[in-house]
């Protein structure tokens, strides 16, 4: 099915789909991520008070930026995999490997950055910590935490693919001056 | 000063310099913040009962990340340096200058992590969070807060730079294809 002339080709697509599903289903499980629960907080004579909370995403700014960077990678990598299947005649003096590198590379950040943001709140609310009376959220909010840790494992895995497309980025690019098409790119 | 003929080389330098003092003041003020304050918690008759409470940076796993990434980053840069300026001669089938971008990627990627992952607990720690019940704590630790701050500053400072380097390794790696010493490679 593959072509022997040009596998990496495939390989850097196939890797972009992967993450393109990563960094998109992180966006929108975390975008729709919100748990409403009654609680009763106080009991008036055999009367119970109720109050309902309600946990969001948007209530965390670590959390807002995840799902505004997840959302760019994926436009960023449904753009590349656009511009490989149908834009092949695009090229401004040879600069299209080196701009797909640059591209890359900040959108391998960005994601970084997303990613490392939530994580951190996504601790905090799970363990909790004891040092700044920040208690642990997540045994009351348990669907709001697994679908946050959900779309952060899929963002996790989407970073991983990030990195990895951005070396080869970087190869290719390497390998383009010798002008052989080892690396699959027409 | 600056030779018209190699002016990007003296430039990365200078940008490696200034990264590396960035991420190492982030490592060095992030490492040694700890701040130890004595609070009143009860009164017994007319005696007060102090307790002494410490804030330090080991109590926040996103802090103990912060340390460690800057910390790598700021030896990424001082070997990058080293290499720069005594191991010209070092090269494998022209691998150094790929090698470089891929090295400069994977730290960038490894700072933006740190760094974003600090940010968030510190906006917490200074405005807290109502939704969640986590009450600020840099109105009790100011000291704690502001090193705290200075490092993330420093960091984000850091973080740029390593952009713009990472930006023009690729650049380089784009310009040698055609054996024109422009950026200045040795």
């Amino acid at each position: 099915m593959v072509p022997v002339t040009k596998p990496k080709g495939w390989v850097v697509l196939v890797l972009r789909l992967l993450a393109l599903a990563a960094t998109a289903s992180a966006t929108i499980v975390m975008g729709l991520n919100k748990e409403t629960k009654t609680f009763v907080v106080a009991t008036v004579g055999t009367t119970p008070i109720k109050a309902t909370f309600s946990a969001k995403f948007q209530h965390t700014p670590a959390f807002v930026f995840f799902v505004i960077a997840n959302g760019l990678v994926s436009f960023h990598n449904l753009v590349m995999i656009s511009v490989n299947l149908f834009g092949k005649k695009l090229d401004y003096k040879g600069l299209r490997l080196a701009m797909i590198a640059i591209f890359d590379l900040l959108n391998t950040v960005l994601v970084s950055a997303g990613v490392n943001g939530a994580v951190y709140m996504a601790e905090l609310g799970k363990y909790g910590n004891s040092h700044a009376r920040w208690n642990k959220i997540c045994d009351r909010f348990k669907t709001f935490c697994d679908h946050g840790g959900g779309a952060i494992i899929a963002s996790f895995i989407g970073l991983a693919l990030m990195i990895v497309i951005s070396i080869i980025s970087i190869v290719k690019l390497a390998k383009s001056k010798s002008n052989t098409p080892l690396l699959g790119e027409p």
